[in-house]
Formats: structure tokens, C-alpha cells, sequence
């Protein structure tokens, strides 16, 4: 057993030697990773940090490269943060694979993966939150009331442990961007917040660790989300600035699946996100919806001519 | 009127040649304060933090004769932070000297006065505020409920601005200390929150800037507050530990003086500042009260031997 176990001990090394792989640590101590992350400071090294939640898709893995280009060290911290989820929402269930997630980002040329523990993060006397207030409202602040609270304050935390210069989310989550950018400004944090596109998968459907959950059925339903944001994308270009032109236009493809349980569809300025009835240069086309048991969220750049 | 100017150069220069003075520099602009900080951090300087509003007494200038103790670079902030100030408050007559106050930094060895203006720290679309929730709730937190809100949201501003290993406050302010001290916690700052023990005049009453808005009358009306607590003090050392015999005690100096009006008094654990009615080891005592139409507040640490 022991034997074995030094084999296998020399064989990772020997792994990463052949493969010219840097080794990537896994920490888990928040105190550990700030006297780190303090000591990189302390160097003059930039810190460039993906915040995640883990099972990694494509999307992920994209921020994380990108992160690698322009950062000397890339943290990718990994952590089902509890304070963003209601009870009534998918906390308990939400997919975990810690062993791919390491292949994956180790891949990716990631320094460290951050993956603490909730108890950790949160001691019970935990009291202190940051909210974000006029750009969390709306769009799926409207549902999920205590989900953008729960983001700025975890994020808050995480750059605090890690100390980055940047950090690295997808306009996938539009609204957290837009929300983190805001925290960024106010709080005067020195902190560039970089968003990057979103990834789809080759049929169009936006790439999300929930798809996970989606049946064969509700796959293809949920193909609709990305089809209506594509036709307002096509309707812009040629022209069209009207949101109830626009709308008009989604509906059947919106309403035409009785899976869609339509949450929100909303057009919004792209920074501040208030709605709009007109688009004038650019606007953010934003959609969440429901099919079947699974929440699913999308949205796009409108851009008239 | 040039030649002057020069002259007037020179002779500040000789000054502080003469008395081996260090140049003292007073920055308004955020960005070039953090781009400071920054830059002493990526050089491994301790940077030390002394937080203030101005019109600096001898509490103040402890704190940062304090600071400059314990670190290589002393900055002590001046900001008169509006939303810590309830609209009835006293934000638009809050006393003001800022001469006074450079010529007592620099006397102290502070090497930057940050004086930042309030349109540059709120700009017009802010709205991202930090509140740390059980411990504001009773004391000053009852009757001022948007203050700590406030206090939580500039500290935190300062020390992303500043980028400070350790910050120090006076215990004066004790719920501000507990709740600052929480702030780290909860948010894991790299920033340790000392507190220094409040300073007094000769005759008892704890220094404040809002002193200068006693008369004389209410000035010597004042002094029953101190009063009051050091007698508590004198009665727990004696072994009295419950606080409905102490308030008792007590009721006598607070209430013999019609120009006070008192908001609390409160016996209180000193980490958690839940009321007790038992002290056992120690406790906190605040109390805030009305003398005139200035509110004024104190504290003191009470140990059973």
C-alpha cells in the first residue's frame, strides 16, 4: 500500500515533467490562500482570479485562459457560495466534480484552485453583507431576492483571500457582472472587473453547469431561449429599434413549448440596466425562464446600425 | 507678489529643515491616494490607517502617535462622510479646522493627510453600502439606524483607497470599533482594527470634537456623564454585579440635571453588545444622552475582580 502509493506519488511527477505541466495546488484554508496571495503582493506579482462555482464547462474554461494570458498568477476559486441561494432553490442539488474540475483546470494553467469550505466562509456569528442597490432590482434580482447580496458579498471576500488586480466573470450572468463592475466602482476596490462572452454550445443553447439537469425533451426545449434571442438579434441588425415590435416578434417562439415557463424577458440599457422601449446603439436583450424543474438564463447584445 | 511666494517656500522648507520635520503630504484625490498605497504595498511597506472626520483633539492625536508606532507609512484620512449623518443631523454645522488639523498630523509624524471631497467618493449613480447586522442594532444603532450603514461603507472605501495593514480607532466610539471589528472579520480584510482607549479632559468629560458645541453650562452639565460611569465603575469593583442595583445607583446623577436628556444607557457584553443584566468578568457601559441640543456619547469598561 505504501509502496503503491509512492508509485503513484513518482508517476504524477513524472506526469507533469513529460507534459511540461507547472503543478497546481489546491487550497483550501482561507488563511492560507490570503498569506499567499499577501506574499504575491508583497513581490509586485499581478493576481488574476476566476471566481466559480465548479463543473466546469467550456464557458469556465475559456475565462480561465483568458485569465492566464494577462495575469502572473491565476487563482480559480471554487465554491457553491449558500448565502446567494433562497432555500427553495437548488443549493443541496447543484452538480459537483471536483476531480474533473482539477484536470480541467490544471489544463487551463491554473496556480491554484481556492476551494474552501461554507463553515469557513461563513463562522455562525457571520453578520456582514455588501447589496448592490439599483442595478439588482430588476431581471432576475426580481425573483431571486437574495441572490445578488449573497454574489457581491461572496466575491467581496474572495477578492479580499486572493488579492487579485483582476477578475474574470461571463456575460453569461449579465446582471452579476454588471452588478460586481458597480461593487467595484463604489467600493473602490483595485480591482479590474473583466466580463467575457458567454459560450454556447454548437446548437446555440448558452453553456451552464445547470444544463446538467435538463432531460433529453427539455434540451431541445430550452433551444428556444437562444433561438428568440438570435431572431431579436437579427430583426436589430436590419433595422428594428421597438421593444413591442421586438417582443411581438419572440412570442411564438417563447410561447409555442408549454415546457418554457417564461420568467422574465426584458431589454435593458447595458449598463445600467433599466428597461427601455427603444434601443439607441446598444441595448442587452435578457431572458430567464423556467423548463421543466430548471431554471435557465441567456441574454445578448442588440446592436441597431 | 512671486518673489514673495518663493520666499514663503523657503521659509516653510527651512522650518522644517530646522526641526528635522518630515514633509507631510495632503493628497484630495482618491486615485492618486490608492495609486500610493499601491505602490507602497508593492514594495512590502506596512501601511497603518488612523480614520477620522477632523477638528482633531488629543484622542486623535494619540491614535495616531499610535500609528506611528507601528508602521512604516502613517495616513491618517479627514473626511466628514455624509452618509453616516442622518438628514436632521449635524453633517452642515460639523465643526471644521483644517489648518489646525495639518499642523497637529504633522507634529504627530503622519505622512499623508487624505482629505478626499464627497463628490469624488459618491459619485451621482452610488449604491452599493455595507451593513453588518446584529451588533448596530441596539445602542447608537436604535436612534441613528442609517449610521453604521454609513460608517461600515466609508471604512471600508478607506481601506480599499489606503490598502492599510492595521487601522486604528478610539474606543470613544466603542459600537463603531465592535462593528468595524466585525466588518474584517466577516469580509476577511487584511486589516487588523485596533482600538486605543478613549482620552478624557482633567475633569472627566471624554474628548469630542462636538464638545465645542457645549455652553458653558452644558459644558459643566456634561461632566454627569462621565460621572455616572466612573461611579458604576467604582460600585463592580466593589463586587457589584447586577445591573438593575447599578442603573439604580446611577439614576440619581442622570436624572438630577434637567439639561440632560438621556437616549440609553446600557449594560452591555462587550464582543457581542447583547444586553446582560450579570456582569461577569467584564462589560461594557455606553450611554448617549442629549445635553442641549448636542448629543454626546461615552462608555467604559467594567471589571468584577
Amino acid at each position: 500500500m505504501c509502496s503503491n502509493r509512492n508509485l503513484q506519488r513518482i508517476s504524477l511527477e513524472f506526469f507533469f515533467e513529460v507534459l511540461k505541466l507547472p503543478h497546481m495546488q489546491v487550497i483550501r484554508s482561507p488563511q492560507e490562500m490570503q498569506a499567499l496571495a499577501l506574499s504575491w503582493r508583497a513581490r509586485g506579482d499581478m493576481i488574476v482570479l476566476v471566481p466559480t462555482m465548479g463543473y466546469f464547462h467550456r464557458g469556465h474554461v475559456s475565462l480561465m485562459e483568458y485569465g492566464r494570458g494577462i495575469g502572473r498568477r491565476l487563482v480559480v476559486s471554487l465554491f457553491v457560495n449558500p448565502t446567494q441561494f433562497a432555500p427553495n432553490e437548488d443549493l443541496d442539488c447543484y452538480p459537483r466534480n471536483f476531480d474533473q474540475d482539477c484536470k480541467l483546470a490544471q489544463e487551463a494553467g491554473v496556480d491554484v484552485i481556492f476551494a474552501p469550505e461554507a463553515d469557513q466562509l461563513y463562522p455562525p456569528d457571520f453578520q456582514t453583507y455588501v447589496t448592490v442597490e439599483q442595478v439588482t432590482r430588476g431581471l432576475c434580482g426580481a425573483s431571486r431576492p437574495i441572490h445578488f447580496r449573497g454574489v457581491a458579498t461572496i466575491v467581496l471576500k474572495l477578492f479580499n483571500l486572493v488579492q487579485p488586480q483582476a477578475a474574470i466573470f461571463g456575460e453569461k450572468d449579465y446582471q452579476q457582472l454588471i452588478t460586481l463592475k458597480r461593487m467595484a466602482l463604489d467600493l473602490n476596490l483595485p480591482v479590474e472587473i473583466i466580463g467575457r462572452p458567454l459560450v454556447r454550445e454548437p446548437d446555440g443553447l448558452a453553456m451552464s453547469s445547470r444544463n446538467v439537469y435538463l432531460s433529453p425533451g427539455e434540451r431541445r426545449s430550452a433551444l428556444n431561449l437562444s433561438r428568440a434571442l438570435f431572431k431579436a438579434c437579427e430583426l436589430t441588425a436590419k433595422g428594428e429599434t421597438s421593444r413591442d415590435r421586438l417582443f411581438a416578434a419572440l412570442k411564438p417562439i417563447l410561447t409555442c413549448d408549454p415546457q418554457i415557463n417564461l420568467d422574465y424577458l426584458n431589454l435593458v440599457d447595458p449598463q445600467t440596466l433599466k428597461e427601455i422601449d427603444t434601443i439607441r446603439g446598444q441595448a442587452r436583450l435578457a431572458i430567464a425562464a423556467w423548463v421543466g424543474r430548471t431554471r435557465l438564463i441567456d441574454n445578448i447584445l442588440l446592436e441597431v446600425p
